[in-house]
């Protein structure tokens, strides 16, 4: 009895690793996450592009609240459901995530109520790309170079925490931007380095937005990546 | 005229993205990065797994001082082939990259010296899975969940910095853990954080180590990778 979490990458069907599409093909069962039965998820898209197995679990993914009962409960559900599996036989079941599955996915709490339930389940996972490394891609940016330090921290912690890491780390990026990204700008521009900044939602989809944070002007979408890169003054120091 | 990074990650020939798969296949020069002509560096070992088009440009890869003069000339050398073949006709060249471009990699480098010697020359990016990751999902590791923020640093830039981000963060990383192993180790119990710590070397390659921080007894290759999670009392807050 194996649970698989599968990084499916942020959106984009081809940047799935080699070893993702296998692995969901292989697997007895596929799971998506969706926010709503009715609804394909961003997961899903990228599954169907290799497999048709995908079927639908729904989890609040957009919560922002802490860990409601609502949450829990489609955690439970969930893993729920992956026993079923194992109980009518299935060897591999695949849980897909958009990203990475070991940072900020919906897996590691899905992981940890299968754990919880059924301790002899063997809980794997295969990396996937995550929203900073496509972004740094598609906006031509250099996340780290030479001896650089980069620090990645979600906005739903507050901007405060952010603020200092501009002041500790040459490469600063932060996820679910949208929500307060005026007082975020303010403090990059503050930090004098609103230079090389840039923001992008909804990467390698319909509507993507990509451009420099110095231009942004409205309101920005809230699952957005903000990328600031280190001050490079020469062509680097260390590999 | 197009030269795209291509991140192949961190070793094991799966490890790499569809997309480049597909634009490794489709690009009329493949170079991959090798510490002595007659070596095949590891990068190479995953391109040869999809085409066979890859020749050797030799890097100073693992110099340990800042930039010398060899690395400086290795960048040029390298830069003015990617231009012949442009000369000659090329219309896309590929340079694979452990992991991936935009993090560490030699792929700044060389693409930042292409643009000095020819601006007309658009420099792409394919995203790749880092060692993080892959230390990640090998060892079980969950590198962030809800608002926990992560440092990414080497350790080339010394131990100092480590410290003080085990203070500022709640999971660190870092990079050429070899070197400093000791230094780095007791500063991780001193701050009681052996708990959950992991380093890897050789991902996906012979002679892969995985294992507890804790555990380590004598010494560590200059490439690990060391995790140091966050700690987590809950099942998480946000996701």
């Amino acid at each position: 009895m194996r649970l698989i979490g599968i990084g499916v990458g942020p959106g984009d069907p081809e940047l799935i690793t080699v070893k993702a599409v296998r692995v969901l093909r292989e697997a007895d069962l596929v799971l998506v996450p969706v926010m709503a039965p009715g609804e394909q998820g961003r997961a899903e898209s990228v599954v169907r592009a290799y497999t048709g197995k995908a079927e639908r679990v729904v989890f609040a993914l957009n919560d922002r609240g802490g860990v409601t009962e609502r949450r829990a409960a489609a955690w439970d559900e969930a893993a729920r459901r992956v026993l079923r599996a194992f109980a009518e036989g299935a060897g591999t079941v695949a849980f897909a995530t958009i990203g990475d599955p070991n940072v900020y996915s919906t897996f590691t709490y899905l992981a940890q109520t299968v754990r919880d339930l059924s301790p002899g389940v063997e809980i794997e996972s295969v990396p996937g790309i995550t929203a900073m490394q496509d972004l740094a891609a598609r906006s031509g940016t250099v996340l780290t170079e030479g001896t650089e330090s980069l620090t990645l921290l979600p906005l739903t912690g507050g901007a405060h925490r952010f603020t200092k890491a501009l002041r500790d780390s040459e490469t600063v990026v932060a996820y679910k931007f949208g929500a307060v990204a005026d007082e975020v700008l303010a403090a990059v521009k503050d930090a004098g380095r609103l230079d090389g900044a840039v923001y992008g939602a909804r990467l390698g989809l319909e509507g993507e937005a990509v451009g420099p944070a110095g231009e942004i002007d409205g309101p920005v979408p809230y699952l957005s990546t903000l990328i600031v890169p280190g001050r490079r003054t020469t062509r680097g120091g260390m590999l």
